[in-house]
């Protein structure tokens, strides 16, 4: 083991984790200051660097022709801009006294030790895989890396069977179910809820519901996968719940994910009831001058409940990031918290919320009105208007808004937007009335569907 | 001369203006209170009630393929809901003293005055057509009612040439010429602005113009149109600037419209700068406890700059009529103005804006700084996307947003509701690139274009 030293009075920012979060944030501090102040270096234990994970069902479905289109900046772009990205170098320790972490690289197990003036922690989330029987057999994936996706997709060129299950509906599994359609697979999607995509209410769930079985999807709801079978050469052949087991030639789990904080935790950094890192608003660990965190390892402000929350997203990954670099580079940024916005899409069936969704609202103590309308995409004389469905939560008695989700064709999910702004400007439903929203036949009808629910939504409120 | 009077303790809601502003207060107040306490009765001088006059180029291009279409709601229809809507009756004076208007068949020429306890005005507009030789010969056309479209479409199908020039580079002036070209017409626009579309920045604008030149109009700017020549026959023959005169078989005017405000002004009532009533936050007409109006007939307040602004879209006056039927129906309602928000589209070609242009800012008074930045509709990987231009506006020092022009493919136009709700919340740019936008790879890339631009335009406003 070697120690790393000598920086000749610049100061050396380390980042660990060399994706969405930790690679803007390096890219950002870069921007601010030169290589003479401030030394960069990066650690990444997997082969790749900002690469888009969103993108992967998009991959595995075709939509996208190859791996490479889902990355960002390679390594060598970011050491092109003096960052001393380390690829397959693992960080096994974080010493926080000693201003340091102890590296590994994954190929050689050779470690050092590398001082730090400012750390970054972007460390992202690990897969749930459940502890059950077969869970690690052939045929059994997940979709959270470039190298998953790859595998995927290499399993499925060489699986002569048919039978893909997708355990969990929330995005990626919803996504990953129509990547496997498309694949030419029979798909079933077991799903513990009641209806797919938990991030909306049921009775909107209900829509994908019915969207997805247009696609051919077998949908199991209420159903708890209890382990999965295995044939005689070791590979999956089904999916057991309680009640029944379905075959399966793949299976792919897309059940979520956790912040990757080990690390974190076993130096003794602050982690919330999520597991996520705690920060503030400069994405400083709480407590630590000199160490920030985001992207997926991080919980952020749900700035409508008013509490932390885990919400592992490409874009607030992002947007830490830029924040993150901007004040280990000297400049001053903010995150303030998220509304709680994602979009998604099945087929052409667009996907929307934001905000809290009506258990949310229990949970935090809120007492609301919900509505629920049908308007159009488009004015109902233009050619390709098409039904859209908005679901609003307003507070009892102040008429603030709570939470929006839209399901509909074309111009469904990006209408979200308005709620997202709304929230963020913390606005009632009746101040929502008046917006000024862009209106003509080609893109709405005279009255948006947003509009429109914001109008029901005050008179219930009012009528209260 | 009859007087008709006697309602039996019943108030009587009068309304001026059978179209959207007027009806929809009518439906309003009728909703608030039932025919056994209010009698509403309307006057509207046309054929037709509650139409779409901003889905008439549609209309006319083919895309909507009856006039029907158009009208939401039938004269039979108000009628049915007990509003006493009569048709083809204008009204030609209102005595506000003696609380009461005098009404004029305009087929019969019988004329009665009618008393009221509450008053809408909801004339509208009137197309602006410049007083020069020749602009009432056949062949010459406006498109501001139904018997408008009607006009033009049966001049289209009886005229053998095949040339037409649009008059107007505006809203209407645009979606006309494409409209024109559907029907198979060589269309030339000639355009008073350096560059089509002029309620977008010029450098915005001239991105227009190139998408009209890909449809193949020509497209002639900075040019006044000073006279209309006419045949023999006495049709219209050619469109003559002081340069150069164009060939024409049919001429479309699109040059905007004006409030029709005679009826008020003649009663003393309040107009603007722009010759429209001038009404408070409840669409009462100042000074006047029971005379509302709304609409095209109105000026509004634009959140942004200030000042009372002249904005005729049905967007508007689908607004004001429900807040003028709630208040006088008893209720309480406002209007607290507009952020300036319009969107249309050339072909595939999607354009809107919001709030302040350059020009604007100059005129109230505003320091601003100004960025524009390209990126793209989706992901870049993902396909289909496409690319997108964001002009933002943010004031010097401040940072507060001003204004956002928008000019790309599909989910251009309605992006701008992002900087809509925005400016309605007072945001500064930099508040802005925090806000949590929808992402995923079909809608948006990972900074959200809009997102881009705050981020571009925090940076300017923090360099000066």
């Amino acid at each position: 083991m070697s120690m790393s030293g000598g920086r000749g009075g610049r100061e050396r920012l380390v980042v660990i984790g060399g994706d969405a979060a930790g690679m803007s944030a390096a890219s950002q501090a870069r921007r601010m200051r030169g290589p003479d102040e401030l030394e960069i270096v990066a650690f990444e234990r997997g082969h790749f660097s900002s690469f888009s994970a969103c993108g992967i069902p998009y991959w595995v479905g075709g939509d996208v022709p190859e791996r490479d289109r889902l990355i960002a900046r390679t390594p060598e772009e970011h050491r092109a801009r003096d960052i001393d990205l380390r690829m397959r170098t693992e960080v096994t320790e974080i010493d926080v006294a000693g201003a340091r972490v102890r590296a590994r690289g994954v190929d050689s197990g050779d470690e050092s030790w590398v001082s730090y003036d400012k750390l970054v922690i972007a460390t992202g989330a690990r897969p749930i895989r459940p502890d059950m029987p077969g869970a690690d057999a052939p045929g059994v994936h997940g979709v959270q890396t470039l190298d998953d996706g790859q595998a995927l997709l290499d399993s499925l060129a060489h699986t002569r069977g048919r039978r893909a299950v997708v355990v969990g509906a929330g995005y990626i599994g919803v996504e990953m179910a129509e990547a496997l359609i498309h694949r030419g697979f029979q798909v079933t999607v077991v799903n513990r809820g009641k209806e797919p995509m938990s991030p909306l209410d049921p009775d909107m769930g209900r829509l994908v519901h019915r969207a997805m079985e247009g696609l051919g999807i077998t949908m199991v709801n209420d159903a708890e996968v209890t382990k999965l079978l295995t044939g005689q050469d070791g590979r999956v052949r089904a999916v057991a719940t309680e009640d029944a087991e379905y075959p399966a030639d793949i299976v792919v789990f897309g059940i979520g994910v956790r912040p990757e904080t080990a690390l974190a935790r076993a130096a003794g950094l602050p982690l919330g009831a999520h597991g996520g890192l705690l920060t503030d608003l400069a994405m400083r660990v709480r407590g630590h001058e000199n160490i920030w965190a985001g992207g997926d390892c991080v919980e952020v402000l749900n700035l409508v409940s008013g509490q932390e929350q885990y919400v592992p997203l490409g874009t607030h990954a992002n947007k830490h990031g830029q924040v993150i670099g901007s004040n280990a580079g000297g400049g001053y940024a903010t995150f303030p918290g998220v509304v709680g916005t994602a979009v998604s899409k099945v087929c052409d069936l667009e996907i929307a919320r934001t905000g809290l969704r009506e258990k949310d609202a229990h949970r935090v103590g809120l007492q609301f009105e919900t509505v629920t309308i049908e308007s159009t995409s488009r004015a109902g004389y233009y050619p390709g208007a098409s039904p859209m469905t908005v679901k609003m939560l307003a507070e009892r008695r102040t008429g603030r808004l709570l939470g929006v989700q839209i399901v509909g064709r074309e111009g469904a999910a990006k209408r979200v937007d308005i709620a997202a702004v709304a929230l963020t400007a913390q606005m009632t439903v009746e101040q929502m009335t008046a917006l000024d929203l862009g209106y003509a036949p080609p893109f709405s009808p005279v009255w948006d569907p947003v509009l429109v629910a914001a109008r029901k939504a005050t008179a219930k409120v009012r009528a209260r």
